[in-house]
């Protein structure tokens, strides 16, 4: 590998590192757009505190248990230390061909801190902050690395006969998330007056644009973080990347368009925003096997199934305030499973995989969200008192308000 | 080429892929904060549709509508066929000596739906949805391919004695917009109260804020819109065009931040924005040509003209709510003219040339645009009725309010 | 030195030029959210202005100051010229390594506005509009530009003996505005309210999901801030210093969070916000020179001084509406006297240097912006007046509102 090659890996993957990294102001602005005015500063908090807590607890442990490296043990577990040491040759292409040791740990640190995020937008207006930043430090810290390293670490997934295989995160990253979202959101119950006499009362977000802002900052940064996945700035592969990216996020927004507008009579942006992430969480597992028609396909899938996820979730009482579990659980799922359908590795055998490494990974981030979230429960409790979700959390929790110069409606 | 320069080129390439994406998030910002709440949702819908339906049709038809290579007939229309076809050595310098037959694809793609982006802020707040979005289809998909190929493609401008030379698109681009902009704009009429008595009504935007934010970010995205047509990393070519691009947009700032001061007596926010726009604009068509001095010049003019072309419009009862008609085909035409004014090329014949390419555009796409917005009006209809315009597209078209938690003063 | 490498170099240099300039916007969010919705025309006009006015005089005599060359004379000031001279090679590894002489220019440039936007924060909500722009143009076309020489045009603090460091400029960029941030509200006297009988009334801001965009594009655009003042792509120092960058930051974030806490028993997003800010001025004179358990310290360090600071600062009835001084000159000294605490340079004769040169450029930049103001205090004065305060400036300055549509509070 030539010094210039390797500059060249290393900065590309340096600027997907900044682009991952917006995607954390991307999910402050969807949630806080989508939720209500009197509980914006409690989110902005959350989303703020996140990624901080995210690369804090990244840097101790989290990237020791993702990367065990020779520590690894049994295809499970394995720590390889505490804190970031550097090895030597750490910043030449003896460390790896694509990049440094910093630039490997800075681009994964940022993805780190999204499982949390993700549960956040599912678990708004209602939870304590206390409990949520606990939960938080040990799903980032701990669950999300355990997980990630069965594949990515190479552990037991990776081993398989057909491979799992999991480009960049459908279900590793957005399932994660998706999986803590639902847990969270079942065991916290719905917000006050959602679901009352058998009926569903939407809750309607008090900012569109900045959950339109989310959106567009979302699929800004997810060019990095699918692009940034091929961990090279090799132009055949990245560029794919880039292209069924953007594909399968326009297809999304009209299937999401499609759908909604079928389903509700109505051009609702809500959806169509939420198609967008669809879309874009459905390519991520296999956004480097797809041709563009399959990407398209994929992408469109994913914008109907967000729709109906979202009616479905509510039918069954959960209450998701910004349809976090549509986008991140279901299409995970389908983005991952689409990998056995569609593209270079379809197939009986890798849909199979596909499935065990949904499984697994479910049933962990599963047990793992339900013993903490239902630890904190019987303990310091998970909800806000009912005056206090009534009068808004930002007050309660922050002593403060949002938008303190403007009238409201309530 | 080494394996090395075209990795560079492909990686630069594929970075203003990016910057020009998050334009559409800066076209949503602005239109949406210069016009009034009640139709919030409207403009972001559209300004998330449009960059969606744009990938998309450049895909299965746009982009060989503009690149036809050997389907190319005759200089003024050629399809090279439907979707993407992998040309062989797509990945590599065999294809193109920048970039890959995707990064092609995907940066055009992120151009195209600009001049239905440009189109939305000079119809808003009294359109209907369904014609915009038919208008939109037609106009991205088929108009702008076929004016883009007479120059970028190759076709008739590209060989005319003296060629037209339009760097980054003052024409090909805004001017197109802006054509499209002003037709639609003439055949709405103006909105409701806009023009009362012989007196002119300002309306004002409802959050400047975000008309800030969307300035910011299209200048920010300026920088790969221009920057990457240069179409490789080419050191000394991409820094020029970075200070040429920087230099007219804060030139515009301040011409008009002047002449509207001169023809206000107040610090208007929305002219200084626009002049920013105004000197990107005004700069696009001869980036690379200019020396620092001549951007100045012509950036600070384009400033100046934003502000008399605002007022023109409106004594002729053009509404346009953004000012889309002034920045981008006013200061387009002027941009695109002072390539024959300023700069390396300058000279009368290539003052000719342009006057060509701008006329002969102009009349395709004015042609275009009444043909399609006058079959809609007098078919389906293009206006909302009175009543919905008065209570808002919001709630009638989407069923929603952007802000619903605050209190308004209507 | 390959042209590989010099390309790629180069195309770094320029991503970090965006990414810098995107900081602009991000004080502009910050500035405005922290601030009254009666202000923030003007605010969002002083800060679409200033970067504008910043590129254009360093174009013109800016950039000649600091980087002086040849002109240079006894260490304290020299003039190479005015306007850009393009120098024979340019656009080679002549000029430099790392880049050409437009990218060399234009980075720097996108540096400049940053005095005058510090500023800006402190003295809004009641400084006119006129003689704050005057003073910005004298601060950012000639002092920013000559303290800047000082070190890195190879000026008297290049030469001591024992070097002083900086290497993104916490005190060469962040105290120059921290210094005027603090004369300005000193002559300024605080807003009508804030302090009364003796107490401290806290003033709201506005709109704090406007206050957390600023934060996070301010530390998106930090990585380009920080990362592009390697001046070359060198792949182990910028992950070194993206690393440093970030991990400061997040740990600022949580030295603002318990401080806070410990202090006022709530959580205060506005402090978490401030602490991101902290954390990244505290590691900007030493990002290069940090392990990453000293980018921690030094980060979480800055995070409790910040809020120690805005306490401090109260008391002795300086109101600066967003704790520009705290975060700018508090911490950009923390972190300039950090370099000879922690990291390779550590000792009493980098220690002692770092002193002389926070003083020297302190004295200079208190002595600078003391006689401006002062002058414009004494002539046509630089304090609206207290109707006006009480109105708001958006209106009587701009003769316009940033919420037209939305009923207020007040």
């Amino acid at each position: 590998m030539s010094q210039e090659l390797f500059t060249i890996n290393n900065l590309w993957m340096m600027v997907a590192t900044i682009l991952v990294f917006i995607m954390h102001l991307g999910f402050a602005a969807l949630e806080a757009g989508l939720t209500r005015a009197k509980n914006t500063v409690n989110i902005l908090f959350k989303n703020t505190v996140i990624p901080a807590l995210g690369i804090l607890t990244y840097a101790f442990i989290g990237f020791n248990l993702m990367y065990p490296g020779d520590a690894f043990e049994g295809g499970f577990f394995g720590l390889a230390g505490l804190g970031l040491d550097l090895p030597d040759g750490w910043d030449t292409s003896e460390y790896d061909e694509g990049y440094t040791f910093f630039t490997d740990f800075i681009f994964q640190a940022m993805f780190a801190a999204t499982a949390a995020t993700i549960v956040s937008g599912a678990v708004a207006e209602r939870i304590k902050l206390g409990p949520f930043l606990f939960f938080s430090l040990l799903y980032v810290g701990v669950c999300y690395p355990i997980v990630g390293m069965w594949k990515w670490g190479g552990g037991f997934l990776d081993t398989l006969s057909t491979p799992f295989y999991d480009f960049a995160g459908s279900t590793i990253v957005h399932s994660v998330g998706g999986w803590g979202a639902v847990i969270g959101a079942y065991l916290l119950g719905p917000r006050l007056g959602k679901y009352k006499d058998g009926k569903m009362n939407a809750i309607p977000g008090h900012n569109l644009p900045l959950a339109t802002f989310g959106v567009f900052l979302l699929w800004f940064g997810w060019f990095g973080f699918n692009g940034g996945s091929v961990l090279s700035a090799s132009p055949g592969e990245v560029s794919l990347v880039f292209v069924t990216t953007a594909i399968a996020a326009s297809a999304g927004a009209f299937g999401a368009l499609f759908a909604s507008y079928a389903k509700f009579k109505a051009y609702d942006i809500t959806m169509v925003l939420n198609g967008v992430l669809a879309g874009l969480v459905s390519i991520t597992a296999g956004a480097d096997q797809m041709a563009v028609w399959e990407s398209a396909v994929i992408g469109f899938v994913g914008g109907i199934l967000v729709v109906f996820g979202v009616v479905m979730f509510d039918k069954i009482k959960i209450d998701d305030p910004v349809g976090a579990i549509s986008v991140h659980l279901v299409c995970g799922i389908w983005g991952t499973l689409a990998v056995g359908i569609f593209g270079d590795l379809a197939g009986t055998g890798q849909f199979i995989s596909q499935l065990i490494g949904i499984l697994s990974i479910g049933v962990f981030c599963v047990a793992f969200s339900f013993i903490v979230f239902f630890a904190l429960k019987k303990t310091i409790g998970i909800r806000v008192p009912e005056a206090e979700e009534l009068e808004g959390l930002d007050i309660n929790e922050h002593g403060m308000h949002a938008y303190p110069d403007f009238a409201t409606k309530e």
